[in-house]
């Protein structure tokens, strides 16, 4: 397997209307997608764009805000820990989600759940921070809308 | 002010020799920096590169693996609470690093310490975490030479 495209990082917050405002007044953040739900992963979600190294917003790395939605979402452990919110995991982009799940099993490294569509709409899973040097870290297959 | 590109996210790392076998054989980064030390910060850091949407390895947001160096290294703290390492900072670019530090000294925004020469031998500063959204803050200006 080849390292992917970074595709986003994921930054928690305790609330994605205070982030919109701080990415938008402080960081000078020109393009944001709407806020929307992913009840079964408990969070909202929403990615601010960034420009690449050509200064195209949008084609860059995304910042992926999650906050946490309903009692039970698992990211209300890492909002206690880290209440004013934080990185909280890196999504890397591959070809063909079923390869690299069997690429990350074959070298012995936990994966957090089936593999499920994601944010983008693409099929994704996440691998045990502990087996990869403390990054929760997201997997995601290229939206092919977007492959060149 | 406008958002700049996402230039890297900083990892942080108990052994940079270990983080280098995971890039590679775990997650197949193909092209990484040679580690050097930058002991005025108290880090020894190398650079794993990315491909960014067009899939050229090198344009995308690196990883800066970051491993602490002496005794007084800051990064020691972190290390005792991550002692497998995780997520450290991000650092987004700017075109100008003296109007960048007045913007963000306008908005109230902790500036930690001078503006000094960083990992790519531009200027860069850092800002207070507790100040943005829980995030350790770097703002580097864009290197001329890849500047687009």
């Amino acid at each position: 397997m080849k390292l992917g495209r970074l595709n986003h990082i994921g930054v928690a917050t305790p609330s994605i209307e205070e982030s919109l405002r701080y990415y938008r007044d402080t960081m000078g953040a020109v393009q944001i997608t709407e806020p929307f739900d992913l009840p079964e992963q408990g969070v909202t979600v929403c990615f601010v764009d960034t420009p690449d190294s050509t200064g195209e917003v949008g084609k860059g790395t995304q910042i992926e805000l999650i906050e946490p939605l309903g009692e039970t979402s698992t990211l209300n452990t890492f909002m206690e820990k880290n209440p004013l919110g934080g990185q909280h995991h890196v999504c890397y982009e591959v070809e063909d989600i079923e390869e690299a799940r069997h690429w990350f099993e074959g070298r012995g490294k936990r994966i957090l759940g089936p593999t499920r569509i994601g944010a983008h709409g693409t099929p994704i899973f996440f691998l045990h921070p502990k087996d990869m040097m403390g990054q929760l870290t997201e997997i995601m297959e290229t939206p092919k809308k977007d492959a060149h």
